[in-house]
C-alpha cells in the first residue's frame, strides 16, 4: 500500500476542528449527559415482544404447551429488565435531568411501575391482534392461510409494532414510542405515528407508502392500502409564527371503511363516514357521509395512438 | 438500581394470563407443530443464491475461473441442503400434517425432488436476469456501468428475489415463495407476488411503492417506475360473501410498455398494449390499444400567486 | 432424513452448467479482475461517520469533552484507512485496470488523496446537518426536540447520508456515493441521487417513496413530504438511440419552497420559484413563479350515496 | 499485491490429490456417512448445564426466586431437544448404521430415553457438587468464599463436567463424554476419564497435568494437587498383542487420602488406604495400607556451592 | 424426527425438582442478590489492557505515532467505565451488600477511586514488562526476536495478567484479581495467584503446570520452567480444625536464581538464596544458600538390557 | 451510578503519560511499522486446514464423496490467499522493511511462492496424520474407534498442528510456526516447537505438559505420556556472554521408545536407543542403549503409619 503518512499526520488537526464542533453546534450532539435509551435494546424489546405475541413463529422452534410457559415467563422477565432500564432513561431525559446522573433511582422505580401497567396490558393486545391477522386473512383473496399473514405480511408487523408503541403512548413515555415506529417504518415503508387510535380487525395490504398521523382516528374493520394518507391540511402557529403542537389535525375514519392505493385524506376536521369506500388516487379535505364511495371522475386523459392523434 | 421486587413476584401471574390466551385465541400461535420454514433460513437461501446468479460482487472477493466452480458448488451443495429440508417444511405444513411428525420423509424426499428442479433451472435464468441488467443499465441515463447495476439498483434486487420465487411457485411450494417475497419488499419497497408473470428485460428504477399483483402478466422490455401499482378493481364474492381466491384480478402489460412515477393500472381485464406510455400519476382501469401514449390531461391546478389572486 | 445420494450426485453437473454461463454471459459476474469496493466495508463508514456527526445518539455511550476527543479521533484514523482503501478500489475499476493489479499503489495514493479532502469536509458538514435538524424541529407539530429528530427521524438520515455521498460525487469518486445512496434508499425509502445539489435547512418528512433526480437544484429552507417525485420528463437519446447521459433532467425548486405529499415535479427547465407551496398529489412539469401556491382544482370526484345516488 | 495468477492455477490440480488421499486413506476422513455428533452442540449443551447446576454465576444476571423456575425450564426444555439429537447421532454411528439413514427415527427415540434418564439425575448431581464446593473452600486457605470456588477454581469446572460426563458414559453414550471430558481437560489441563468413578468432596487444586484413569475409584473426602497421575503400569495384550480394553489398569483411591503434587500412583491393584497421605513427587506402584504416610525419603541431592564444593 | 410428546411432558416437574435444590443448596446458586462481577466484562479488560500494554501487536493494525493517542485514550476511557462497574459489583458483594442494592452508590464511587489507582499504575507497568520481555529473549536461544515473545510466549502472557491481577489484589479488590488469573490459567497452564510478589525481569518458559503460590516471594531475574511448583507444605489449623488464612505458606526465591523443569519447592520458610541454581525434578523443602548448585544425586535408575539383565 | 467526572477528567493525562512511554520503551510496541502476521488470521488458516485434512468430523456436515472436492476447493482458494498475505507480512518484518512498506510486493510474491510449496506437502502429510491416528488407536486401551482420536485427542490435535507448522519452518518461514505451536500449546498443554523432527506412527497420550524442545530428533512408533520434558541441559554462552542459537540443545529418540508420564531426558548428546522404555518420573540426561528400560529404582520413600511408625 502507498499510504503517505505525512497526510496522516494531518488527522489529529482535522480531529480537533471535529470536535471543535461540539462546542459551537451544541444542539446536535449528546456529550456529558446521562445516556439515552439505545436503540439496539429498543429493538431487541420488540424481537422479544414478537415471541411472545406470536410464539412458534419466527425464533424458537419446538414450543409446545408443556414448555411454552418457561419460555415466554423468561422472556418476560427479561423485557421487564430491558424496559425498565430504557424507559427510566427516557423518563430522566424527559425531564431535563441532565446535569445529576445521580437521580437515577426515582426514574427506575417510574421506568418499573410504568414497564409493569404496560406489560399487564399484552394478554389483550393479542385478542386485538388476533382480529388484525383475521382482518388480512379475510381482505386478502392472494393470502392462503393466516400462517402466512404472521409469516410475511408487512402490514401485520407495522400494526403490531404500532399497538406496542401507542400503549406506551398512553402510558406518557417519551422517545421509545417514536423510535419503535420509526424501526417498523423502516422495515415496512408504513409509517403509523404511536398517538393515533385505530380499532380492532385493521388490515393494511402492500402498505408501503401508508402515512397515518398522530391525531388519526380509525374504527373497526378499516381497510387501507399502499400509498395512503392520513395526513395535516396545514398546521396551526401561534402569534410568533411557532407551530402550535398537540390539536387535532389528521382525519378520523369511522368503522368499515375501505381505503385504496394512493388515496389521500388531509384536515383534522375530516371525517369519512362509516361503510365509505375511497377510491385509488383520490385527493379528499372534506367530511363525507357514511355509505358513500367515492372515486375518481372518469380519468383526465390525453390518449395519444402511434401517429400520435388524441382519441 | 431501584427495582421493587414486590413489583417482579406478580410477572409469574402475568406469564400465566398471557400463556392462557394461547389457548383461547390459537390461530396466532404456533405450537405442538411440526416446525414451519425457518424465516432465517430462508433469507440465507437467497443469500447464497445472490453469490452464484452474480459471483464476485458481494460477499466473497478473489474469484476467478480456476476456483470460481469449487465456489459454486460448495455453495450448490449447501443450497441443495438447506432447502430440501425448507421445502419439506413448507409442504408439510400445507399437507396438514401437524399431529404426527413422524411422516417426515415423504416430504423431506418431495421435498428433495422439488428443490432439484428448482436448481436445475438456475442456469437459464442467468440469462434472464443478464437481460434485466441490460434493460436497467440502456435505460437510465444517471446508469454509469452494468456493474453499477448489480452493486445498487433496488429494483435488479426486488427482479431477481421475484424470478427465484417465482420458480419455487411454479413448483407448488407454498409459504417460501412469499416470504422470499416480503423479505425483497422490505429491502427494495417493491412488492411483486411471486405468481406474476414477467418477461425478460424487466427495468424497475427507483421501484419504492411498486406493487406488482398475483395474477398480473408483464411481457418484455417493460419499464417501470416507483410508486406504480398493477392493482386489483375489487374482489369477487361467493355467496357467503366469502372471497374468491384464484381469478385474474391483476392487468396485462404487453412489450415494451413504459409506465411512469404512481401510475396506477386495476382490473384484471385491464390490458396495455404494446409500445405503449403511460404517463406519470395516470389512474386507468380500461384497457389501451397498443402504440398509445396516455398522460394526464393538463392537470387541473388552482395556481395562485402571493397575493392570492387565481392565475 | 430421506435425502436421495443419487439426486445429489447431479449437482456437479449441475455446477459445471451454471459456471459455464459466467462465461457465455460474462456482464453479470465479477471473476478474475481486482475487487471492487466492498459492500460491507462501505456500510461501516457510513457507521462511523455517524458517530462523528452526531456523536453520543447510537453507538458509544458515555462521551464527554474529557474523552470524546480520543473516541472521535480514533474513529478517524480508521475512517481514513478504510476510505483510502475502498476509493482505492474503485478508482482503480473506474479506469478499467483490470488487468494488472500490480498497479495498485498508484489508486490507493490518489484514493488517500481523496479521502483526506473528503474527511476534511466533516466540520463544515456538521454546521449544515445541524441546520436540517433545526429544519425538522422547526417543522413538524408532532416532534418534542432535536434529540428525537437525530434519533428517529428517516428523513435526517436520508439527507445524512446524501450529504456524505454527495462530497464524494463532487470529488469524482466513482461507485461508493451510489452504494451509500442506496443503502440509505433501503433503509428510508427516500432515494436522493447523490449528483443533487441541496441547500441548508433541507427538511423530509415521512419521506417514504421520495425521489430527488441527480440534477436537481434544491435552494435552502425547503420541506418536501413523502411519495415526493423530483424527476425527468423524458431522456433525450443520441443519433443512435442511446441515451445521453449527463443533461440537467431534474426540476429546480428554489428557497422556501413546500412540497406536499405525493406531488410529481419533472423536467430539467422546470423551476418552483421562491417561497411556493405545491399542494398534495399536485403533477407539475413547467415552471411556477415565485410565491405561488398550486393545489388539485376541486377534486373531480364521483360520490355516491348507499343507495348508489350521484351527489 | 503481487499475486501469480499462473501459480493459483495449480490448486484445482492440488485439491485432486487432496481429495484422492480421501480415498486410498479412508480412515481419516467421514465421507457420505451419517453426522456424528456436533462438537459445538456438546459444548454449548455443557455451557446450558453450568447455568442450571449453578444458577446466576456466569451468563445470566437477575435471577432471583420467582423467575429462575422460567429460566430454568426454559434451558431444560432446550437441552432435551439438543442432547436427544446428538445422543441419537452418537449411538447410531456406534452402531455403525452407516448405510442407511433412514434409519434415523430408532436412534432418536432411544436417544430421547437416554436424554430423560439423564436429565433426571440432575437435581441429586447438584447434591454431590455442593459436596465438592465445600471440599475446596474447606481445602484451601487462599480461598475466600464459596462464590470464588464456582467462580474461579478449574478444579470444580473439571470435577463438573466430570460428573456430567460419568452421567452419560453409565448410560453407554458413546463419543460424547469423551468429548465433554477433553473440552474440560483443554480449559482446565485435568485429564479425568468419564469411566472413573469418583465420590463426594473430592477437590482438586491448582490441576494442571492431573490424570485421571478410566478404571479408577476414588472414595470421598479425596483432595488431589496439580500433576497427580492416576495411571495404567503396563497394558495387557491378547494372543496377538493387541491390547485387552476394559480391564482395571488404574488405582483405587480410598476415603480422605490427599496426594501432593505431581506424585505418580501407578496399576489396577494399587489401592491409597483411607486417610493416607501422599507426599509430593512420590512414585507409587504398591499398595499402601490405611492412615500411611509416604513422602520423598531425605532427598537424594547434590547441593554445591558457587565454588563448586559439594555440600 | 422420533420425539415422544410424551416423555417431554416430564421436563415440568423435572424442572421444578431442580428448583427445589435451589432452596435446600443455597451456597451453590446466585439468586436475589446483587449481581456478581461478569466474567465476560473482566476478559474484556484484559483484552483491552493487553492493546494499552503492548499496541499494534493483536488486535488494532495501522498504529502509528500520530494516531496511537487517540486509541489510547479511547480505550483508557472505556476501561474506566468497565472497571468501575466490575469492581463497584465486588466491593459490594465482598460487603455482604446483598440484600438492599439500592446501596450502589457509595461501592461504585469506592470502585472508581479504586479504578483511578489501579490505572494510575500502567506507564510503571510498562517498565516492568519491558523487563520481562527482556529476559525472556535473552533466556531463550530458540528465540528469534523481542517481538516474538510478546506474540507467542504464554510465560508473558501469564506474568502480564499476573502483574495487572497483583495490582488490584494491593487495592484489596476482591473477585476479580483471580478471576483474570484463572483465565491465564487455563490458557497458558500457568498458575499464578495474585498474592505472590515478584521482580524484574521474570521469565518462564514452556510454562504448563508452573504453580506459585500467594505468599510466594520471588526476587529479580528469576528463571522457571514448566512444573515448577512453588508451594506450601502444610497447613496451618486452628484449634477448631479450620485452616488459618494468610499465614506465609509459599517459599521465598531470591535474586537471579534459576528453577528447571518439574522441580518442588515448598515451605513458607524456605529461602533459595540468590544466584543458585535447582536442577530440573529436584524436590526441596528446606532452605538452600546463596550461590548453590542443586540437582538431582545420581538418578537411582534401574536399567535393564532386552534380555532384562541389570546393567 | 455514582461516576465523579472530576476523576474522568483525568485520564487525558494519564493517556499522555502511557503513550510517552511508547517512545522510551520502544522494543514492547509495534508502531509504525507495516503489520505483523495476524494472530486471528494465523488462527483462521489452522481451522481451515483442519477441515482438509479430517473432513467431515468438525465443521462442516453432510460431505460426500460428491461435493468434497468443491468444498476442498474452495477452502485451498482461500487458504492460498490467506496464507499468502501472512507469510508475505512475515517476511517483510522478518527482513526489517519496516521503514518503507511500497516494498510490499517482493513479499508478497515470495509469500506466494512458500505458500504454493506448503500447500503441495499436504497430501502427503495427510499420509503420516494417518499413521499417527493408527498410533493413538493402537495405543491406547480406552479408545474405542479411530473417530475417537480425531475426534477427542489432544495428542492428535498438538501433533497436526506441529506437523503443519514444521512443514512452513522448513520453509523457512519467521513467526507463524511459531505462533501456530503456541495455540496449540495453549490448547491442550503440549508445547512442540515446530524445529523438532518427528516420524510416523507418533502417539501423545493425555499430554499435558509434554515438552518437545527445537532440536529434538524423534523417530517412528514413539509413544509419550503427559508431562514427559525432552529439554536441554544448559545453554551455550559465547565470550560475551550472550546465548548460542542454533546448536543441538536436545535428545534424539529413536524408533519405537516408550516414555512414561513425567519423565525428564535432557542434553543434544543424549540418545535414547531404539525399542526402549523410559518410565514414568525418570530424569536422564545421559544416553541409553537400544532395548533399555529404565525405571526408578525402588522408590525412595518414608512410608509412617497412622501412629507415626516408620515402616
Amino acid at each position: 500500500m502507498a499510504t503517505d503518512f505525512r497526510l496522516k499526520d494531518q488527522l489529529p488537526n482535522l480531529t480537533k476542528r471535529i470536535v471543535g464542533t461540539y462546542d459551537s453546534l451544541g444542539s446536535i450532539n449528546h456529550l456529558g449527559h446521562c445516556p439515552l435509551p439505545s436503540y439496539d435494546e429498543v429493538v431487541a424489546v420488540l424481537d422479544d415482544l414478537d415471541e411472545i405475541l406470536f410464539p412458534g413463529y419466527r425464533r424458537r422452534e419446538g414450543l409446545h404447551r408443556s414448555n411454552v410457559e418457561f419460555y415466554v415467563g423468561d422472556l418476560i422477565g427479561r423485557l421487564h429488565d430491558r424496559l425498565t432500564r430504557q424507559i427510566g432513561r427516557a423518563l430522566r431525559h424527559e425531564a431535563g435531568a441532565t446535569s445529576d446522573c445521580n437521580t437515577i433511582e426515582d426514574f427506575e422505580a417510574l421506568g418499573q411501575a410504568k414497564t409493569m401497567l404496560f406489560l399487564d396490558r399484552l394478554p389483550e393486545l393479542r385478542s386485538t391482534l388476533a382480529t388484525d391477522v383475521r382482518a388480512a386473512y379475510d381482505g386478502d383473496p392472494a393470502c392462503k392461510s393466516p400462517d402466512e399473514v404472521i409469516f410475511c405480511y408487512p402490514g401485520l408487523e407495522a400494526i403490531t409494532v404500532y399497538r406496542l408503541a401507542h400503549l406506551l403512548y398512553e402510558l406518557d413515555i417519551p422517545f421509545i414510542p417514536r423510535m419503535m415506529s420509526e424501526w417498523a417504518h423502516g422495515r415496512t415503508g408504513i409509517d403509523i405515528h404511536p398517538g393515533a387510535t385505530i380499532g380492532n380487525y385493521f388490515f393494511i395490504d402492500h402498505g408501503t407508502g401508508v402515512v397515518i398521523g398522530e391525531t388519526c382516528h380509525i374504527g373497526e374493520h378499516v381497510k387501507i392500502y399502499q400509498g395512503v394518507t392520513l395526513g395535516a391540511l396545514s398546521f396551526a402557529t401561534d402569534g410568533e409564527g411557532n407551530l402550535v403542537r398537540g390539536l387535532k389535525r389528521h382525519p378520523t375514519i369511522e368503522d368499515r371503511v375501505v381505503i385504496y392505493a394512493n388515496a389521500t385524506i388531509l384536515g383534522g376536521e375530516t371525517v369519512i363516514g362509516h361503510d365509505s369506500v375511497i377510491g385509488s388516487s383520490v385527493w379528499i379535505t372534506k367530511s363525507v357521509d357514511p355509505h358513500s364511495t367515492v372515486v375518481l371522475e372518469k380519468p383526465q386523459l390525453r390518449i395519444r395512438d402511434a401517429a400520435g392523434a388524441a382519441k
